[in-house]
């Protein structure tokens, strides 16, 4: 059977925690994160290559031109996508890679890579949804509506996630061991075992 | 999150273990297998509703019509099948179900139950498959041939499945740990949540 990393895609509305379940996936060495690509002007902490590889605009036009991107997106005016480059070699190297996007970028993702794993992470219920919408007390009665209304545009493309993982307030470790549980059988999948079945079943 | 069982459909070439796993799932009390209709004469050693609840050629075709039965299949002139309201009774009561059928009916399964877990059983390689289809010496070579033309027809319906799990020469304890962990994420995979999905975001 295969022996190749997983790709993992993990979504879900606002606050509801993906950042530290990333985070908390990434202490595990059999998980990375791909570095994204941007047209965004570094900023002071930013590391090239680690943080993002910054590219102009000239330079990511061309990346899409080429199909090198296998997601891309556009956020206050600036550009950001995951080269198809890295995520292949990751995997190649037999690491589960992780990316953390919305839901647009899943849907391409899925396309360019039918193999991969779309995990939707959901707060238990509607109203914790709705307290970690209204954020850490900073967010105005402008962003919460804006938030709200993403979240139930987002709610469309559920169906074509694999998976929903519920984050409890502070159980992000169980969140976390649901997606490698998930992970760890996903080397049973149909879809990953073509190969497998093709040179196998030569009856 | 859903609480019901899974429903689980085992296929896979003659000669693979297939037998020998699903007893060893119902060690576990969480699985059952659904009992069967058929029309073919009880023997001696049968218990009507146990091992079949027999039924007239008459019945059985009323089940057709009416659409009691999830699938059903002919086999040497007799009809088997599965009835629906067996299967959604087991599953109500929380119990994984386990059909151990062929390719045709578990399309009809899947037809019917959308959630339905499929699973292909697998030996390792191509020479064990031989070796297994060659079976307990007791074959002769006409029934060797027809097997192995068997097995190549319904490899293409291996894409309508969901995982494929090796079971490996005295293995099988190993196989059933896998089908194990597979059951034991199905309540988190999207097609189990369209209830959730639908209360929780009713933004």
């Amino acid at each position: 059977m295969t022996s190749k990393g997983s790709l993992l895609v993990i979504s879900g509305p606002a606050g509801t925690g993906k950042g530290t379940i990333v985070k908390l996936l990434l202490q595990d060495e059999d998980y990375v994160v791909s570095v994204s690509t941007t047209t965004r002007a570094p900023r002071a902490d930013d590391i090239p290559g680690v943080t993002y590889n910054f590219v102009t605009t000239e330079e990511f036009m061309n990346m899409i031109k080429n199909e090198e991107l296998a997601e891309f997106a556009e956020y206050v005016g600036n550009y950001y996508g995951t080269p198809v480059k890295t995520i292949k070699e990751l995997l190649k190297s037999g690491k589960n890679v992780i990316l953390e996007i919305e839901t647009l970028g899943a849907l391409q993702i899925k396309a360019r890579f039918p193999e991969a794993i779309l995990i939707w992470v959901s707060p238990p219920d509607y109203e914790t949804l709705g307290e970690r919408l209204r954020g850490r007390g900073t967010n105005t009665d402008e962003d919460i509506a804006k938030r709200l209304a993403t979240a139930k545009r987002e709610l469309q493309f559920l169906p074509y996630y694999d998976y929903i993982v519920i984050n409890e307030k502070g159980r992000a470790e169980d969140a976390v061991n649901d997606i490698k549980r998930i992970v760890s059988i996903n080397p049973m999948a149909i879809k990953q075992n073509s190969n497998f079945i093709q040179t196998f079943y030569k009856l």
